[in-house]
């Protein structure tokens, strides 16, 4: 890489550190420095040296040295980001995570005390084992790690109802990029001390500091849960009941909305089928959680809206019967790998008055890059992910797609939304940045980084600076959370 | 005062400023401009001009010129900051926001758009005209304006339940120090899309940025409300009680403690008596808001609590019985005065575990500096606040009040909490950050001001430069808000 700072000075750096840490946290080659040099967008970058973070105290010793030497620190987790938020673009050490992975609850306070590497599944469980919740839910839950989704705000489907991993973060504990050590908050719900960088820090994907301890909050576990699915005459038909199950003040834990297109993803390739009587049409996957009593009177009262808007729709009275209606959705994302060998999944965001506008947009973009792009997502907050398929060995293709996202970001920007609702810039969405934000507002950013990380070695490269991701192969490995089918590959 | 920037570069950048906006907009003396110098600390600065702004225009033009010519900015709504967070100490401009008060209710999305000087209470009418609620509470909610709100991430009693401010900000719009026009969010609920600035300028007290629009999120109007107020043996016991009920899983939309010393003010000197026979005893104030189901259902779950903590126990039926009920925690704050002509109102607060120790603490402090410290505030989430009573011109008990406040900032330092929950730190708790924050903490806060305002012109000598409270006498006004009865005055 053009970009990569490979000096004699960041050699004496990494001999120095691996002294300071041992040979067993201070990696220079084997798999494992491998597999750490993407992330889950499978763009790989050589660099220096791996370092597994034991202990608050290797995270303090590694800053300050990287600090001192104006060595680029890229830290990670399980490494699940889509955008390359965690590939060391700019070389030299990537500072792993996720060795450290305690969970404590504080049933009393409702609170989680956590390492940065626990697994947010891991967490859910936790939680749930003294009768608590922890929200957030990342498709790749089983495998991320909560400093990641702290770094990326990361969301999910019950969003809709809960709000993102900001809204669940009480305090945060860690390190400037100088290694000087810093918490942001404590075990208790306020403060008015100062400027409040525990937001700021989360969502910076890695640029302003490391994470080694994050307070949670937890919410009582819901008593009850009940799953809906419900087909439409028309995708414009689905997403004015979105608008009219909000207004009436309906507050789904998830409301998912599956596109067309997806549906056919599942339906013929994957063959799974919900409805024999209406195959292809547009669907929304519903949940409600609450008390067995809230449960009742939602279903009473969904009555009139399902009469005025739905084509069809099926409830799950059983765990078994709800993880059936939930296949669809699995399996689209999968199946979608028949429409192409290669996916640009757009995690973009529309408000609510924009949604059918969208929709149309969407099958205007298709019809003019000539490609498919099949959509779903998260309704209720207007998250939506237009996956963008085409074949990367087709240069023709493969140009096309370039231009459809420049093109869906300026549009999603024109209906008053914005390019990322969980996924962040990273280097995917770097050259985009400008169109969602003006000059003003990314100086503002750049002022904040300089100010806190003034030799810039914090996850170097990304978000501000335009990282052209067609210009790169990704790597071909199978990671454990893949959707695409193995054998097509 | 010394820190006054009153310069000739000044005096021409207010007459420039003044043909620019006309002079209706930018005032050089009179009673408002006066009434202009101060927040409710009452701390007065001399200053140059007044600038009414009407527009966002208005603002932009003051902020570029500002900058050019390093004229300090102060920020203000109606001014009920205890804090002197709105008392310009540096002299310069101050901006008045309160003509900018529009509102629309977004009903289809829960949202509501405000510009900043909306008074809170007139935007939670305006909600509860469409079936809505903005639940943030301050108690000087009928003044003060939602741009205050913000800039201190103001809390309140429904706190308990719902959250501060900062949960309820959907999205900001404003200017930067320079001038520049920014806006972070929009009308959606999701973003990643750069760093957070809207989380870190709620809760900057004006030192950032200046706000013109915000988004607020909204919430379904609860169906019902239940109060009621407990009496108990000791604090010991009222605190446990807190501890049980949080424990066990009731979400209280308010819990409010008054200490023995609160009880006191509120039933000897203002005369109201909750209860017959039990006099003098510690109070929790319990509200619950939800569903007629769930309030039976909360009503039948309490009775056991209330067996096993509570002296005694009563329940308003009805609204009039609820405002009663209220009455004991309104009338305490003025009776107060009865201890003392002055008060400092410290807001700080302690995590759960440490609330019984804050209380032996308490009775320490009462004992060693020999003045009254009636302690009230919000027991669910740990935000107490301390009320030092003492006489102004008492040279002996100034000193011990001086000595008393610090004394317990350390306290609840040690006790793993912090200084202040609500208030926010402006001029009276800035010698006190450096207790509740390391030097890397405030470093990295002071390289975030000097990045975003290189020319230190938002609201300077707040928070960081340590200021003696001591040293300055308030005006004295009474202001609408005042809970301090005019004629002791």
């Amino acid at each position: 890489m053009k970009t990569t700072r490979k000096t004699k000075r960041g050699a004496a750096a990494t001999k120095q550190l691996r002294t300071l840490l041992g040979p067993r946290k201070v990696l220079l080659e084997g798999d494992r420095k491998f597999m750490a040099s993407f992330d889950s967008s499978k763009l790989s970058f050589e660099y220096d040296a791996l370092i597994v973070a034991r202990s608050e105290k290797d995270v303090g010793e590694t800053l300050r040295l990287a600090n001192r030497h104006k060595i680029p620190v890229t830290t990670r987790g399980t490494g699940t980001s889509l955008t390359g938020s965690a590939s060391p673009v700019q070389g030299g050490w990537v500072l792993d995570m996720s060795r450290m992975k305690r969970i404590a609850i504080r049933k009393e306070k409702s609170m989680a005390v956590v390492q940065p590497g626990a697994v947010v599944s891991a967490i859910q469980e936790a939680a749930d084992a003294e009768g608590l919740f922890y929200p957030p839910d990342p498709s790749s839950l089983k495998y991320c790690t909560i400093g990641g989704n702290i770094a990326c705000n990361a969301g999910g489907m019950r969003c809709a109802k809960y709000g993102v991993t900001r809204d669940f973060v009480v305090a945060l504990e860690g390190f400037l990029p100088t290694g000087e050590k810093v918490s942001w908050g404590g075990e208790y719900k306020k403060f008015a001390t100062g400027y409040n960088i525990r937001d700021l820090w989360i969502g910076s994907e890695g640029t302003l500091g490391v994470v080694t301890k994050a307070v949670l909050k937890l919410v009582p576990k819901p008593e009850s849960t009940w799953t809906s699915v419900a087909a439409f005459d028309t995708e414009r038909k689905a997403l004015m009941a979105v608008k009219a199950l909000l207004k009436e003040g309906f507050a789904p834990s998830i409301l998912e909305y599956l596109d067309e297109d997806s549906v056919y993803c599942a339906e013929e390739i994957a063959g799974v089928r919900l409805f024999k009587s209406v195959g292809g049409k547009p669907l929304l996957l519903i949940e409600f959680d609450g008390s067995r009593a809230e449960l009742r009177a939602v279903r009473s009262r969904l009555r009139s809206w399902t009469d005025k808007y739905t084509l069809a729709f099926k409830s799950a009275r059983t765990e078994a019967a709800a993880d059936n209606l939930w296949e669809v959705r699995r399996k689209c994302s999968g199946a979608m790998f028949a429409m192409g060998n290669a996916k640009l999944n757009e995690d973009i965001v529309v408000p609510l008055e924009s949604q059918l506008e969208f929709a149309r947009e969407i099958k205007r973009l298709r019809k003019r890059w000539r490609l498919p792009m099949p959509t779903f997502g998260h309704a209720a907050d207007g998250n939506f992910h237009v996956n963008i398929m085409f074949h990367r060995e087709d240069k023709a293709e493969r140009e096309r797609a370039e231009n459809a996202v420049r093109d869906l970001m300026e549009t999603v920007v024109r209906l008053g939304g914005t390019i990322s609702g969980e996924h962040g810039i990273g280097l995917a969405k770097s050259p985009f940045l400008p169109i969602a934000r003006n000059k003003a507002e990314i100086g503002a950013m750049k002022a904040i980084k300089q100010g806190l990380d003034p030799n810039g070695i914090l996850n170097p490269g990304k978000l501000f600076e335009p990282f052209q991701v067609w210009e790169h192969t990704p790597v071909t490995v199978h990671l454990p959370w893949d959707k695409k089918p193995i054998l097509k590959r």
